[in-house]
């Protein structure tokens, strides 16, 4: 008999839902574009049509599985306590608290019949704990999952719990600045990691290089002359090829990488990473420089134990996570619980 | 009754050791220059002889007192489950590692007769707890406190206990990077707080100041024209008369302290911070321009509740930790016990 749970990533571009098993894994997956038209309360609608749909169809197949619950990843500032969420960027109307959790419960029961305990998380959160309970970061007590994508975000594991922080906003490691006086400004501050090696700043760093002292006609080719269509897959590319440009962006990128993970050993003596996001499918093009740089940049005391993993879930993390808060309902999920 | 322990802070230049009592505070205290001469076996005879006596001499006084033991906050990497002290720079020997705590209680016991618990920290995280239970962090739940002297250090509060981290050397905020390109190198590590605004650097700071274009005639008679005998204390004096390049010099301290502190918001959601160390006596003249490079430097929806006050007890915060994690001795003191 199976505990399985629905698992939810609600984004500002798509829907994610899956039925997940503890043992099995996904049993059925779902993604449907978001409908910010008509802003929370549509969200919410459309957050219980799918859930109610997958969940009846998990039901089916196993009827005699217990089911854990509704868990809900979301992208901004969630109160796991009250059940709000506010500040996410990304979800026009979503800028004041809404009670997400408790409308996504009350419309589950009123509109469909499904009375379910929900827990909402924010979603890096959310990603971080599906990596420690099905992915890169198993083998961990004590991680940081970070995700390189448009953004660059991350999720902490500590005792193999999540540590959300005093107020729930925890493992911004995008907003860590490491060059405070440089050229680079982003969402206002000066010098941020996201503000050096978001998705956008990496195909700036490469058309410089490109259109630079390592001029790379092979770059060029890539995007068919055209540079503002330059992605992150080319550099890539490139760089697998032995292109000298693309292969001195990524090291930049690692090297960055690098800096912004010494001093999350510096100050939290974490030493497992699990890498994530679109942009960590470079592999090791990122992780060789970021492991050089993370080790120039800790002192040889803290050099024990030092890793840097890939993270195994891909865009699926945050589903499992989302499901696994379920499965941990009743225990201890945050080490401020 | 009055229950009391023995902190002991053990630098590279002074043993500071205390009977403190829960209620009362200290009741006697004394120091002594460390005698290095001999290596980790004169330093353990000379905390055991010191340590008896003040035990002595407070026993008489609390006959009827309940003795809560031994605590002592050593400079280096403290393994609190096994009790050892390694990787002590100011400690001559102490490179390897040492069993102080067995061989402290043994001593104790078999030389003076005292058979008590003896419970080791490293002297950041006793300052920090002292900081926590007796000093400036009482009213938070979670904060960090940042030691501003020779060196740059920290301990982080978490819920009321200390967090360690998973080998037990969290808190280096002094390695923290914020300008990873820049000039200054320390340790071996480019662009460190402790690199930019430990004690040496503020004076090379403020020489610079000086001479350069905001010459100050005030800090050339401060420092009887000898710059190399420019100390924080004449920087201080010469800002609270309004001297230009003074002023300037601490607010470099400032902002710079606000970047790192910043970072910790970022990554742990802290947002309480009790400053404390030698420098920190500047007062305001640091505060005020490391809480408005703090908001520069957070996103708005981290501003709520940040804070930076005072330490309260100088000196002694290491001696009033140590002592306090006696009285808390059997009560989880750390999150990660």
């Amino acid at each position: 008999m199976a505990t399985w749970a629905l698992g939810i990533d609600l984004g500002g571009t798509n829907i994610k839902i899956a039925a997940i098993s503890e043992s099995e894994g996904i049993l059925f997956e779902e993604t449907q574009p978001t409908d910010t038209a008509t802003g929370p309360e549509g969200v919410v609608r459309q957050l219980a049509f799918m859930a109610d749909a997958i969940y009846q169809r998990a039901a089916e197949t196993l009827d005699t599985g217990l089911f854990a619950g509704v868990g809900l990843g979301a992208p901004g500032a969630v109160d796991v306590v009250k059940g709000t969420l506010s500040c996410a960027p990304n979800l026009p109307g979503w800028q004041q608290s809404h009670a997400l959790r408790d409308q996504l419960r009350l419309r589950l029961e009123e509109a469909h019949g499904l009375a379910t305990t929900v827990i909402i998380e924010n979603d890096a959160n959310a990603a971080a704990y599906g990596e420690a309970i099905f992915g890169g970061g198993n083998a961990f007590r004590d991680f940081m999952l970070v995700t390189l994508g448009t953004g660059v975000g991350g999720g902490i594991i500590l005792d193999r719990k999540l540590y959300r922080g005093p107020s729930g906003t925890a493992g911004e490691i995008g907003f860590m600045i490491i060059d405070f006086e440089g050229e680079s400004v982003h969402a206002g501050i000066r010098g941020t990691i996201e503000g050096m090696i978001g998705k956008e700043r990496i195909v700036e760093l490469a058309c410089s290089e490109a259109l630079g002292a390592h001029r790379s006609p092979r770059l060029a080719e890539l995007c068919s002359l055209d540079f503002s269509r330059l992605s992150p897959r080319h550099l890539e590319k490139a760089a697998r090829e032995g292109d000298a440009a693309a292969l001195r962006t990524w090291e930049r990128i690692g090297s960055i990488l690098g800096v912004g993970l010494a001093n999350v050993t510096a100050l939290m003596d974490i030493r497992k990473f699990v890498i994530g996001g679109g942009i960590a499918a470079a592999g090791e093009l990122i992780f060789e420089p970021a492991m050089m740089q993370l080790h120039r940049s800790t002192l040889p005391s803290m050099h024990d134990g030092l890793e840097i993993v890939p993270a195994r879930l891909g865009n699926k993390a945050g589903i499992y996570g989302a499901a696994a808060l379920c499965f941990a309902s009743g225990k201890p999920v945050a080490s401020d619980a």
